[in-house]
């Protein structure tokens, strides 16, 4: 436990005294490939220039923290490392320069951050950022390359991971990668912003623009695919058809606005299949599996002479995208969304409160919640298919 | 020659002997890949419900003419078959039903009809009609699966070639192919508009919708590439880099805006030249070269982020394409585009018009002119890349 008692909502400055100290707490560390996190202390340092340090009140796993755990992919075998990225916090304390937030304040941790001065923040057409963009390589902060955590005998650096690492008691972060939220705001559900529910609402509404009466498919029903469900349906979609070899998926999508369900399993092709349901194919489809084979359905199954095909997945193997180009001189386009075009800290306030207000309804996300100590068991439920989201109380 | 004495501009529908009547003419028949053109007397019959028949005036030659003669795509082997599809004429019969022109009209064919009433058409987001759209494999008449051209004797019938059969004094076409403009449009520029012209401007125009101050790089400079060029230039573009192997284009390109030039084997790497000419690289890229190789670097060359790729070059082998899906999260995208997006019969006339006022300047694009009979020599010259558009008058 850390040496400091951080209770929710009872934050205030004046209590501080931490501010300038590094902090001992507990972290879920990873030493190595697939290996069981290790619950221990650890160190954190003060934030520095621009920097962050958060008091992290929950915290959800992912898909990608999941493929990093296990290592899927060799740039990602860093260690020791501390994963997570979907969470919510308080701050407890701010480095030199940093304005637009202050100690107490309630904070999400975002992967893609926006620094607001350079040209990508500046332009309406990216939220990518040039230097706080998602960087799933960097293990290390971006103004001394160094770590802010450290083991608690040795000492010996722990590296960051996608510009959060949330499976932790404190983390420093970059102030462009932290969004402020309204401290009304309901802290459960704010979490689910952080990563995998603003990325499916925003494909919906920003990158495809889905508008009433539009058709909708959706490849791959977990967190990311179920909020597209619930953006497009947000916008009045008039057909959103579910698409995962998971039939227990279907029980939860219906409930979030699917009106169709198709199991590849039970037929000889899905795009034939949603061609036949809907003349011609659907407007949008999203691809949320990060398989190829999905990717070419998906795509397939859009109409031609203006279907848009949404990739989200996250494709870990080399091979290059199964497509020729003069299938796209059949009008239909293929793009990719990151955190769904959302510019994180210009857009995200405003999507917490319209989570209160009731626009888009998260009640079905989290499927369980354990405390902290229970990260392993949290991450076999997901690994089963078993979650859709699991709240980590810290 | 026709035993019918067709002379331009002296046009009236009162002479007409020939309508309802089989034609006989001559032609440019293909009998087998890569055989020279046998000019020789062919029948050509009325049109029928909703076709016309069409004394071309003008015609030339494009890279697809030459793909299609060579044979490339085994499903091109369909022999004896009449090529062309870049011409201006005059209607000569139209057939039952056809009310949007008359004998004496100026037309333009194009390969990429528009009937006006399929969900395509009446559709703001493609140009792709569901019934006349380009189709290579279609080699016969939509209406009753049959030729309207034959052998003099025989007779056997002579095959159609995209939409449209040009090389021959006498064609039948849908009325969904065939555009009519002004009688005081420039003929032989108004030639180009039926293909190659309109691709490239319409791609700058309506796929890119180029601004002024954008920044373009052009990587092919045929007579494609070099309409994209002048549309570029029409709307303002910054910078237009010309990417070719040829030297000789260089020279052309400067006299239609192109401000710098590329030759690829002058350097690494084209996409690292145009990033160091342009920071963070151009905002649009057009491959109009038909080649992976040049795809891929069009791609690397524009702007993550934001930029956009156009793909104008035809891709005859079964290659997928050479991306990524990850690469798809940097912002970058890739469209295909036909025809330009411009809708034929919608937008031609006003198109053709405005090279009348000089909005855009055709007259670097025809290089030569023969007469019809010396095809063979204008193949050549396309072959030996002597030429842009070698004009042949019928």
């Amino acid at each position: 436990m850390s040496n400091i008692n951080y209770s929710h909502h009872q934050e205030s400055s004046s209590d501080h005294e931490t501010r300038g100290k590094t902090i001992t707490c507990k972290a879920a560390v990873v030493w190595g490939p697939g290996e069981p996190f290790s619950v221990e202390e650890i160190q954190v340092d003060p934030p520095k220039q621009m920097e962050v340090r958060i008091k992290i009140l929950y915290t959800s796993i992912c898909h990608t923290d999941l493929s990093a755990w296990k290592g899927e992919n060799e740039s990602q075998r860093v260690y020791p490392r501390i994963l997570g990225h979907e969470a919510v916090g308080v701050i407890e304390s701010v480095g030199e320069g940093v304005e637009d937030m202050r100690e107490g304040d309630y904070v999400v941790p975002v992967f893609n951050g926006e620094c607001g001065q350079c040209v990508y923040c500046k332009s309406d057409e990216t939220n990518l950022c040039e230097r706080y963009r998602v960087n799933p390589l960097k293990c290390v902060m971006l103004a001394d390359s160094k770590t802010r955590f450290w083991t608690q005998n040795g000492p010996r650096p722990i590296f960051h991971f996608l510009n959060t690492s949330t499976f932790t008691e404190f983390t420093v972060l970059d102030s462009a990668c932290v969004v402020k939220i309204d401290s009304d705001s309901p802290l459960k559900k704010v979490t689910l912003l952080s990563c995998g529910v603003s990325t499916g609402l925003g494909a919906a509404w920003n990158t495809a623009n889905v508008q009433p009466g539009s058709t909708v498919a959706i490849f791959g029903l977990g967190a990311v695919g179920l909020a597209v469900a619930e953006g497009a349906r947000s916008r009045g979609a008039s057909r959103i058809i579910g698409v995962d070899i998971n039939p227990d998926k279907f029980i939860k999508g219906k409930a979030m606005g699917i009106t169709d369900f198709i199991n590849p399993n039970d037929v000889d092709s899905v795009s034939e299949k949603i061609m036949k349901m809907i003349k011609g194919g659907v407007q949008y489809s999203f691809e949320c599996a990060g398989k190829l084979s999905v990717l070419r359905e998906a795509f397939l199954s859009t109409h031609d002479g203006w279907g848009l095909t949404v990739i989200l997945g996250i494709h870990a193997t080399p091979e290059m995208m199964p497509f020729h180009p003069m299938e796209l001189f059949q009008g239909r386009r293929i793009i990719g969304s990151v955190f769904g075009d959302f510019k994180p800290k210009t857009q995200l306030p405003l999507l917490a409160r319209q989570c209160l207000q009731g626009v888009v309804n998260l009640d079905g996300f989290i499927t369980h919640e354990l405390p902290f100590s229970q990260i392993n068991e949290a991450f076999q439920l997901l690994v089963d298919g078993k979650s859709l989201r699991c709240l980590l109380q810290l």
